[in-house]
């Protein structure tokens, strides 16, 4: 198992390999075969960035068993999802913060991310494997009380993509079995959500292959895979810490309007 | 006013401003001052490309009062919108491709696209202008039968990207007096929409503020301003222009699945 990540050392932008506290700093694209520069630093000396940049991040509504059966929901005969848009990718220890013109409950989401690794479309369930890349967490970050407040059109885009609402990271890892990981999500230390990846309803080889019959997707790209039970509001000052391990803790801290 | 074009000739991507049928060909960041070479092209000799390449492009809903009386709907106190993705992007004269996996009506929409200049936060009415670059013709592709098919979850990102379902383009005009714009498509010589700019329920300069206050807008960044009456299907082999006095015609013919 490999864990990548991008940072800043030394006021440069790199991509590398964690092991343990040290980083084996890479050179070139990350998604085409980087070359190790036989530089390293030390994980205390960087600044972690997102572990990429998403083209686009689809993320995935009523994916798990647990969940629809506490909501009452039906379970889908396709992945339903919406997106999540550029302006609010955020990094680990960024700041969540709270739009200036929202006053409602900004809830946490803890999810598995998929991270894309080639040009993927019309891609069989069998051949999906080889188009990802690795695994993230991410941080569904949403203004709840947007949502649903048209009756006649649920604000999917705009309650899920306020600035900084997208977190992911902090690392992408690669050589993973994704059947045996666990999503937690800790508030301020308490464990609020902690549910297994196998309760999907679509499982990541079977998302990858669903959504790229409807777009192609590309290296970068990012499914959020949907969350489970207990999502919870954040209170200013409040951290979240997105947990899987394997992957990392991914922790923000949700922050008043600037 | 300017019409800019991004395009190809002699197998190098270039922008330039189109007079008449010359090009003029500048030099830099089409956001950022670009100069002007001295060379000019024709445009008979050139590929039109995407005028700009939008981080993302925002969507309209309901944002016209005929269509909102003809429908029945209210009138929405804030803009409703959804989320073009990059996949979906498609430029002048290439074809909208009938997805392989859907066998529903894929409808045009004509619209006016208002493409940002400048990055955009917390930006107030009378401060949008400065924030337009300026402004283009989208043509909202969407698999209508996919919107509504789930009754819990309406599938906006779903049916309106599939690769090919955001047609930009042909130019983005600047200096324009977009009150005066008129959209018209025109399916196989027959002119289905015309309606007017001035019957918006928000207006460019309020969208590009509302929008602001939600989430930072980037240069190249497009908002789609929804569409009124009389949108349709297409079939296969039939041609689409979305037409806008000032701006230009936006030509696609509509394909079978490859």
């Amino acid at each position: 198992m490999t864990l990548w990540l991008q940072f800043i050392y030394k006021e440069q932008t790199h991509i590398g390999v964690l092991n343990d506290d040290i980083i084996n700093i890479y050179n070139g694209d990350l998604f085409n075969n980087p070359l190790a520069s036989g530089e390293t630093c030390r994980l205390e000396d960087v600044e972690i960035l997102m572990p990429c940049r998403p083209g686009k991040m689809l993320a995935l509504w009523n994916n798990f068993y647990s969940r629809a059966e506490h909501e009452g929901w039906n379970i889908p005969p396709e992945p339903l999802y919406f997106i999540k848009t550029s302006n609010s990718f955020n990094a680990h220890l960024r700041p969540i913060v709270r739009p200036s013109s929202y006053s409602g409950p900004v809830v946490f989401e803890g999810e598995l991310g998929i991270v894309i690794g080639k040009p993927c479309s019309h891609v069989c369930e069998a051949d999906a494997e080889e188009h990802i890349f690795g695994y993230t967490c991410v941080n569904d970050v949403t203004a709840k009380e947007i949502l649903k407040r048209d009756s006649s059109f649920t604000q999917w885009t705009r309650a899920k993509n306020f600035d900084t609402f997208g977190v992911i990271g902090p690392y992408i890892a690669t050589g993973l079995d994704v059947d045996r990981l666990v999503v937690q999500s800790i508030l301020d230390g308490e464990l609020l959500q902690d549910y297994p990846v196998t309760d999907m309803v679509f499982r990541p080889h079977k998302l990858v292959s669903m959504i790229s019959q409807d777009m192609t997707l590309y290296p970068g790209d990012i499914i959020a895979c949907g969350t489970s039970l207990n999502a919870a509001a954040m209170a200013d000052g409040q951290t979240i810490d997105v947990s899987i391990e394997g992957i990392g803790v991914l922790s923000n801290t949700m922050t008043p309007a600037g």
